[in-house]
Order: structure tokens, then sequence, then C-alpha cells
């Protein structure tokens, strides 16, 4: 139906899904770069005042749909849209990272906690007037914040 | 290349596309409907641990892009990607909604600010540990709440 094409390409230091930080709460440190498609470089624009970005991106390596996982940070099975695992229908991944620099048509960005060569679909803006949640509750997701950030990726969700 | 296909529909009051909230943050009490295909009723387990959701979605009414757009909020034009208008590449949208309530295949939504039939394409819970920006600078968009709030959308971004 609509065509959903990759905008640039996501690059990371990690070459495979095993042994990765799970968020970019685990990848507080790490540096990526985000290549957008030439075309595209007038869209990035005005970028460089915000401080956090949301990427939209395919998680490409995962070609499998399950709608019951279990995920990284808990031992039972969980409904995938309660969960942020890759075998969701769609296979589209969110994260928010920080904006480090802007050299059009490249983003570089901190606490990246994708693969190497990941498709990107899009970029938005993290706007604190319409994005900060003040409270919430977190389901079944009662991790600590050490836990989430020593937490490695296995092999669980590959096709 | 990667097929990307709807997995529901997203129900509001909103029927057109002019003098709509912005935002959820201009919605805040509107309640919506997320409808999920059938066959996707089992990935909402867990779900209603969840105070917020992130959904994602197609601004299916809008077909053209253009890389500088003057968003709702300002007066000037601003790179595509450093705001959230649906002129962008792939003409994905992100909102965050409070969850009210799950009653499989159906979601009970508040503060959602999509046209009535949007379509659905991914439901992921907000995850406070993984989600929250502690301190953030939003660049251009320096509007006060009450500003976003009242404001309404018009005619610009229809295709």
């Amino acid at each position: 139906m609509n065509a959903i094409e990759p905008i640039g390409t996501i690059h990371t230091p990690f070459r495979e899904l095993a042994n990765m930080p799970i968020q970019p709460k685990g990848a507080a440190e790490v540096i990526g770069t985000v290549r957008l498609e030439k075309q595209y470089a007038a869209g990035l624009a005005d970028l460089d005042g915000f401080s956090h970005l949301y990427l939209l991106y395919l998680f490409h390596q995962s070609k499998r749909v399950a709608l019951e996982v279990v995920p990284f940070m808990d031992t039972v099975k969980r409904g995938v849209f309660a969960t942020r695992s890759p075998l969701r229908p769609n296979h589209i991944g969110l994260s928010i990272v920080t904006l480090v620099g802007v050299k059009e048509p490249e983003l570089t960005v901190k606490g990246i906690d994708v693969l190497d060569g990941t498709p990107l679909l899009d970029v938005k803006p993290y706007i604190e007037r319409f994005d900060r949640v003040a409270d919430s509750r977190s389901g079944w997701m009662q991790a600590g914040e050490q836990e989430i950030a020593a937490k490695r990726s296995d092999n669980r969700f590959i096709s």
C-alpha cells in the first residue's frame, strides 16, 4: 500500500545482533552516524537546535513476526505490543538519541543501540512540550537503570 | 522493499484535517479507539500495565513530500526533519497517548490528535526507564504549553 523506503542508513559499532545494548540507556556513550541520502539533506535544516531526536528505522535482520515474546528484560512471554521486541508486525524500531552534531547529510548521535547498517525511515525532533511524560507506569518493565544499562542482547530475535 | 502494512485503524472525533489539535497536548481530553485487526489481538497482552503508549501511523491524507515546511507553531520555513509535519518522506507519524483501557483487539486512548480512519502501523509501550529525557533543548520550538494546547491545524499540509 504505502511505499515505505529507507531515507538513509545508521552506522554504529555493532556488527552483530548478539551482545548488544538493548536500549539507548545501555549505549549511553556509544557514538553513531546517521547518513541520509543526499536528496534529503535540505530536510535537516534547523535540527541542530535540538538536543534529542527520535530515530525510526527497520529491524532489517528480523523477518519473523511473533505476537508473544520473552523480552530481554523478562523471563515470561509478553504480548509483543507491550514490548520493544523487533519481532513485531512491520518491524519498525524507535530510539531516542542525543544529537551531537549535524553536517548535512550526516548526523552524529550518541546513545545509539542499533545494528550497523540499519535502514533509516525517519528523523523527528524530541520536543519537550509535546513529548515529556510527567508520570507514567511501565507495567511488567520494572528493572532498574543499572540492570537495563548492563543488559546485553542474545540471539533470540534473529530470524 | 520492506512490506509495511497497516495493522489496524485509529478512530477519533476528527473528520477533517483543518482545525484539529496539532499534538496530543492540544487534545488532552480527546478519546479515541485504536482497533487492531483481529489476528494481532494476542500481541496486546500485558499492555494494560502501561499508562502511556507510542502510536506509529501513516499520515494517509498527505501524499506530498516537502523538505522545508512552515510548521503550525512557527512562521518561517524549517527543515522537515526538525518538525513533526506530515509532509516528511515516508509520512510516518508518532504520538504519545494515555492508555485508558484494553479490550482486545481494541484500545481506548486519551489525548489523541490524529484524523479518524488513520492507518495504524505499530503500538509500543512508553517505558520510563528507556524513554524519559531529563533535560532537553527544543530548538526553534519555544512555544509555551498554553499556546500549543490552543493551536489548531489548517489546510497547509493537505496534498
